[in-house]
Parts: C-alpha cells; structure tokens; sequence
C-alpha cells in the first residue's frame, strides 16, 4: 500500500514536471514566433519574387527551387525534391462575359474554372437556365437543358459558423456541376462565386468533368445576382448570356514535393508531418492559398531548429505540389511513404489561410485519446487561444498518407475561417491580405502541437 | 427517499428542458444576425455619411441625431438622449515635422496626441532624447531634459498574445509621458505609436497633462525607428526635430448619449446594458474604434425584438459619449443610474474592434458564478466559438457604474485582437477594414450572453 502511494505521488510529480516543461517549450516556441519570425518576410518573397505558381508553370519550377533552397539555408539534417507528374492548365487570354438583354449588353466579370477546356473562339452565345442543385438538373431534363447555359446560382449559407462547412454545401455547383449539366445537353457552364461577399471578383477553382467536357466559368456574386435578377424580370428567351475563354489543358509536366526534416533521435523512421502546398491559382499571389501554409510549416521546423530542439522522431515540413487541381503531390507522398516503410504518425495541413489560430481537428484518434488531449494538451494551449481540439477534420494532400499508414492521425489546422473565402481563388488573394501576427501565432500553435505529439505521442 | 429521486429527476428533466430552449434561442439569435443583420449597413452609414466625430464636433452631433432616428425607426419602447457636458478639443491644420540631420531634413508622420497644445506658430526645433519609460526621465533628471524634445520609444511588446496587453504596457508613454517629461523641463515630447506594425501611420489618442502642458504627438512606427538608427548614428547635438502643430481646447460643449429600451416584463427597473461609443478619432471614420460597437450594441436589442423576446429586465443599447478624450458619458450614465435608482444587473462594452468573437471578461463575479457560468453556459455557446468565458474585463465606459450600482457585473466583449492595434487611432480606420461576418457574429455573441443573463442571472 505504501509503495503504491508513493508511486502515485512519484507519477503525480512527474507529470507536473513534464507539464511544466512543456508549458516553458511553449513558451519558448511562441516567443520565438513572435519577436524572431521568418515566415512574413519568406511569404512576402514567395508572393512578390515568384507570384502566382500553378502547377506546370514556369513559377510553380522557381517556387521549388526558392523553396528547397530556402529549406537548405536553415541547415536541416536533410532537403529534398521528390518528383511528382502534375497537369498543366493555362488559363489563356483573360475571359469575357456579358448579358445579352435584346440590344443591350452588360460586362460581367467572370473567369474560367480550372481544367475547364476554352469555348470556341468565337464565344458561346445561349439561353440561360438557372438552377439551384445537382438534383434539379434531373427534375428539369435534357429537353430544357439542351442548349443552354447551365447557371448553378446557390449561394452560400451564412447560418453557418466556419465558412468552410458553406463552401462545403456549395462547392458541387463548382466540382461537379459542369460535368452534370454535360450530360443533360449543355453548351456551358456558369458557376455563382463561392463566397458568402457580394462583389465583383470572380473565384476560380478546379471543376472535374465525366465525359463530356463544356466549357466552363466562375461569375462573381454581384454578376450572378444581375444575372438572376433579370431572368427573373424579363421572359427567358429574351435574355442570353455569352462568354468566351481559351484556356487549354497541355501535356503533364515534371514537378516537386519540397521537403526539409528533423531527423528523430529515437525513431528515426517514425514521422510527423506539417505541410501546406506550394501550388496557388493564377489570378494573385497565393498568398493564403496556400503561401500562408507552406511558410508556416517551414517556420515550424525553423523554430524547433533554432530553440536547439532534438525531437524524437523525425519532423518534415512538406511544401506539396499541385493540391489545386490534380492533388498530385499529395498522392505521391503517400505513395513513398508506403514504398520507403516509412511509420507516419502523424500529419497536420495548413491550408485554410494564414488567420488567427483557433486550434486543430482530429481525423484517426479514438475518442479516448481525444478525450486524453483535452485534458492534458488543451490546458497548454489555452494561454495561446489554439486550444480548440475536436474531431474530425485533415486536408487532401495528408490525407492519401491513411492508406500508407492506416494509423497516421490527420490533423487539419483551424485559423479563424470567416475572410477565407472573400480571398479564396480570386485575384485579392495577395500579401496584402496577410497579418503578420495572425501568420506567426498560427506557426507557433503548430509547431507547439508537434512538441507535444513529437514528446508524448498520442 | 423516493420523493427526493423525483424531485431529482424533475430537476435534471428541467434544466435539460431549458438548456434545449436556450440553445434554440441563440440559434434563432445567429440566424437572424447572419442572415438579416443590419449592423453592416447601419454601420456603412455612419462611416460614410457622418465620418469622424470627436465630441463636440458637429460630426458628433450629427452622429447623435442619426443614432436617435435609427434606435426609434426599430419600435423599441424607448429612446432618449442623456444630456452630458463634453471636451471640445481640435486638431487644426495637418501637423508638420522633420528630423534635422545638419543641412539635411527629412520629413516624418506625426500628428497631436488628442488634448495636447499646440506648438508656437513657427513651431519647435530642439534637440532630442530618446527614452524608454517614465521611470527614465527620473534618472536622466532635469539637467539632461530641459529643453529638449523628449523621444519616447518603447516599442510594443510582440510576446504578449493579447494586443491589448501590449498597449496596456506601452500605453503610459501617451498617457503620462508628455506630462512627466514637462516635470523635467522638455520643451515638447513624441510618443512612438502604439502599435506593433511597423508602417507610417500616425496614431493619436489622449494624453493627461499634469500642470505644465507641453506639445505632444505620436510619430508612425516607421518614423520612430529613422530618428532612433540617427540618433545612434550620430552624436545628439547634431541631430534635431522640428514639428508644428496648432491643436486647440475650445469650450465644452453639450452633448449626448443615446440609448434605446426594451422594457422588462418582471423587473422593469433592473438593466442589462450593452454598448460601445459613439465618439471616434478626427483621422478616418472611427470604423472599428468604435462604429463597429455602437452598431453592435444596436444590432443586439433589433435582435430581440425582432424575435418578438420580451426581457424580464430592461435591456439596453448605450451609445455613450466622449469616451476617446473624458469619458463623460460612461460617468453621466453611471450618475443618472444612481439618482434614478436603476438597478443595475450586468453591463457589456464593446469597444476592442469588430472582429471575430472569442468570448467576455467579466468583473465583478464570485469565482463560484464564474464556474457555474463556465459550465452551464459555455457549452451552448462553444458551436459559436465565442466561448471564452474568463475573469477580468470591461471597458472605461462601464466601469463608472460600479459605484452607481456595487452588484453590477462589468463585461468586456473580447473579439479576436490581432489586427486592431494595426488601425487603431489612425487613418486607417475606415468602413473597410471590417468584416462583415465578423462583426455579426459579434453582435450574436453579444445578444446570446444578453439573453442568457436575462433568462437566468448570475
């Protein structure tokens, strides 16, 4: 009996020690973040010495090479590329778009969705039809559709807290619509922004095509709410809607996975991941789609570095390629994951903008060990605000690693999510848009939650 | 026995009753917020059709007038104006300064901190002192300061994860430094400004004068930095600042708080309050400091009623007055509430930006209710992530009102704080530089706590 009191006492000692050190290695991760941070001054070259970088493109190749040498300049135990076969998707000529009122014509700004293919060169004129869901293109039937110009007008829902669940509920419109509305007859396509703002930027973003491909287009909200508005007040046939885009699909081309690592000091073949993707659409600077998640992954890495931090198991930032249309470089990490035995235990993406942190979302951990989190973890984190650990939630490129590593926990982190998407995919998308300590704390919750992974495991 | 599990039972079988109706009112709360919200527009037309209105101005009185239409064009069951006497204090023409490095000049931002003195009309030139604290005038004494401009340059504190604490630490180098530093003989004194972002806005506020009042204004972040790598560079005497500027005190004038009623049902004479300050900066449109408050607090009683709530409190909305230089109206109120015998129950400012919402600071609450609250309340507000219910908090305008009334439990709303020091006081204050999510959900978190004290009590 007393030596089972005194080895409960021991054990309580000891986890207040641990606990104590872990707060100070908190405390010391995010004053590094705060008063040195490098990730602002590295994304404001990514977003104004390189710029846009689609995958395939001239940029998305000077991206890799900043970027492994970047990596190189901090003195990792190990940089490397791994090679990646992506699309190549040129948007052209920029858009052109207009409503046709009889005689009159009204510009509305859109742009083409990504891997969209062009319209003829002379543009498509048509009758529009405007639908609100997949399941009406059926209710309709190909001989309305036939034709026409699929509208796919259903906005957001702004009843939701996180923006993401309302692009989540919207997002087929875009994904999916245009390869539906082929179906059904078609000629094109036009998609309202996926935006809860109403104003006059367009939000690009891949679409995936069946069959048959149309061509296919974002209009932003105000010109999707004129659009409406006038097939309401006027009689179908009398208003036409004509675009014209020369976008084109060329051959797929060689591309990278960016990685820098931390070797582990125990298990060296054990791994935890933090990545974000190098790629970003071509109407801005990517700046948090995604520059904001690559340069925080880095800085994850270069805080632990550089607080002399010997981790365990091995840490990798990954800068991954092609998430934006093709998902690429996430599917072959996974594949080498498998094919090298690598044991991965865990994986965080940053990949919804460089907000204020408000915590992480848990895909793989059982209730108990969530449960387990809360009680030790969140209580750290809380001082910081990033203390929301709940379940459910990744990111695509991390993802592909569960059939690699079927015990890997995929964890997505959670900024603050109500500008995402006035940004997202438009031209706005810049540096401009980024703050500087909303881009720090965010690096320095994510690398504290490696801390903790990294020492405790779950 | 048995008689005592029933009554259990009904208890749980209650409060699980009102828990449901609770967390179904404050759904119906964030729908009409989100989906019918007018603060965002409300909000527009003070920034763009009144602007700046510093008390005393007739901005501000215009801004008094408007606020009263729109609180009667909602039907509450009252509204009416609170006579309160206010500084009138003007900036005059726009200020000028320079470092004077020999022959060179070099302009830099500055502008008056509110209530200071002007320059003489050719303005000052001296020599200048770089200083760090209030505690630093002490050491150097008299002979070092008198006649010189005193330089205070104590930058923000990044390592602070709350903003409003570095300004809390910063802020006595506005506050009192240009009093102290007239002490020891300075001839005019220039506060870096309070803000971690380094660019070239200016940001002003009040300063307290002792006895001897000298000149005083902020000079951007950017501006700070130049004069002190100058001062370093070179020995003192050769490098010296000029700045002009012709700020005034004109009499006081009269002015108002204005404030809408929801009359209680029960207790017509106990009040919840919530509100912000009508009063902004002379610089820009006073946007998020405190347009984003006063539209908020509004917004909070037009949700109630629209959801046909009847409060068994009085619950209203306070547009208080003169609280960026005086404060007059916070203490008017807290006056009237004592001689009109008003029970006070609980008060919510909103004044720290209209950012996205993580909780409330209460004052003036047992640690027992704090806990009770954290358990019965925090869960029906954490699917809103607003649910950082801690201890300490309020807002100068609120605060006066524990005299009036002892009980009162003093609430700071607490919106994310990472950008509003990066506006604060400055140009940069401006319509668009709010989010329109943003600012509703706090108005829903606002509303939901109202409702919550209402229904329920500490």
């Amino acid at each position: 009996m007393k030596i089972k009191l005194l080895l409960s006492l021991l054990l309580l000692f000891t986890t207040a020690l641990a606990n104590a050190q872990d707060s100070l290695a908190i405390r010391k991760i995010y004053d590094e973040a705060l008063v040195n941070g490098k990730c602002y001054e590295n994304l404001h070259y990514l977003c104004k010495n390189i710029g846009p970088r689609l995958s395939g493109s001239a940029n998305a190749q000077k991206a890799v090479e900043w970027g492994k040498k970047l990596m190189e300049s901090y003195g990792f135990d190990h940089v490397f590329l791994q090679e990646v076969m992506v699309p190549h998707w040129v948007r052209g000529e920029k858009e052109q778009a207009k409503i046709i009122d009889g005689t009159k014509e009204i510009a509305v700004p859109i742009c083409a969705l990504g891997m969209s293919v062009a319209t003829p060169k002379e543009g498509i004129t048509a009758n529009v039809i405007e639908v609100h869901s997949l399941q009406e293109l059926k209710t309709l039937g190909k001989d309305v559709i036939k034709g026409k110009i699929v509208f796919f007008n259903r906005p957001f829902d702004p009843r939701f807290i996180e923006t993401g669940m309302a692009y989540g509920t919207a997002g087929d419109q875009r994904f999916l619509g245009p390869g539906e509305a082929a179906k059904y007859g078609a000629v094109g396509v036009i998609v309202r922004s996926l935006t809860e703002i109403i104003d006059d930027y367009p939000h690009t973003g891949a679409t995936v095509y069946g069959d048959i491909k149309i061509p296919a287009a974002a209009i932003s909200t105000k010109g999707a709410n004129l659009l409406s508005s006038m097939l309401k007040m006027r009689k179908m046939p009398l208003i036409k809607f004509y675009f014209k885009q020369s976008c084109k699909q060329l051959p797929d081309a060689l591309s990278y996975n960016v990685i820098a690592e931390l070797k582990g000091s125990e298990n060296p073949n054990k791994f935890i991941t933090v990545g974000g993707h190098l790629d970003s659409w071509d109407l801005a600077e990517g700046a948090n789609d995604d520059g904001t998640g690559v340069m925080q992954s880095l800085e994850v890495l270069r805080i632990l570095k550089t607080l002399n931090y010997h981790p365990k198991n091995s840490i990798r930032a990954v800068f991954f390629m092609n998430e934006e249309n093709g998902e690429k470089g996430g599917i072959k990490y996974a594949e080498l994951a498998a094919k090298n035995k690598e044991e991965h235990i865990a994986a965080i993406e940053t990949d919804e903008g460089g907000f204020t942190p408000r915590g992480f979302g848990f895909t793989g951990l059982s209730a108990s060990a969530l449960k387990k989190i809360n009680k030790e973890w969140k209580p750290l984190l809380e001082p910081y605000e990033a203390d929301r650990l709940i379940a459910g939630g990744g990111g695509s490129d991390i993802e592909p690693l569960v059939s690699a590593a079927p015990s890997v926990v995929i964890i997505g982190y959670l900024p603050d999510s109500q500008r995402y998407f006035d940004l997202h995919h438009t031209a706005k998308d810049v540096f401009e848009n980024v703050n500087k300590r909303e881009l720090e704390l965010g690096s320095a919750a994510m690398a504290s939650l490696v801390y903790l992974i990294d020492q405790h495991g779950f």
